[in-house]
């Protein structure tokens, strides 16, 4: 695969998420899936996408930058949105905020394989603070 | 520049820093580099990793991921380090903590003019909270 196919196969895993199709999610993620070092299987990741789902009604994925070199793709994904409640621990509680996250999947046999997140918490946990002063 | 080159010239600015040489990196870094939307400058850039040096006297870049497609570059960094005092708001106190950056680079003629950064501020709260129990 060149790097171009890998990021339309990579766009199609995001509207995939962004259509909450998770049905077809085993369409672009492998049974054996790790994420941040821990094997979560495919049915751990749909569950965790749900739980997301389910704490940020409006989800919505924004790919603002892709770095294609296949196995590997990297993408910065950007979110605004109002989580209802808690939120890494933070309660947020319906504040509308802005957040990035920086992310690394590494894909075998077209399917996402091993996914290496780090998303921006503290953004997170600045503006919570700063609309409650 | 392909793919393989981009990489080595990155090596080259994690080398830099690594060695604490801080006076070559307007080798690899724009005059008018960029920082998480902010237009800090290759002095900024110089004073901001100053401080981290001070801060963290054994930091230590370790490349884990690279993705390589020019002019960008992702980049997986792991830190295994003992902060002296506070870093991110965090009093860590001399605690030995482990986490990771997934960082993005754009590169324009050869050097750094842009970085998306995002730090794993939450995986220090947490292993400064567990050491503390």
């Amino acid at each position: 695969m060149n790097p171009n196919e890998l990021r339309t196969l990579y766009h199609g895993y995001i509207d995939c998420l962004n259509s909450r199709n998770l049905d077809q999610l085993g369409e672009f993620v492998d049974a054996d899936v790790e994420y941040n070092g821990t094997r979560v299987s495919l049915a751990g990741y749909q569950d965790m996408l749900k739980r997301d789902f389910e704490a940020i009604p409006d989800l919505y994925f924004n790919i603002t930058l892709l770095c294609s070199e296949p196995p590997l793709i990297a993408s910065r994904l950007d979110f605004n949105c109002t989580p209802s409640s808690t939120l890494f621990g933070i309660a947020v509680n319906g504040i509308r905020v802005q957040f990035s996250e920086n992310v690394f999947y590494q894909f075998h046999s077209r399917r996402i394989s091993r996914v290496w997140s780090v998303i921006d918490e503290a953004a997170i946990a600045r503006q919570v603070k700063e609309a409650r002063l």
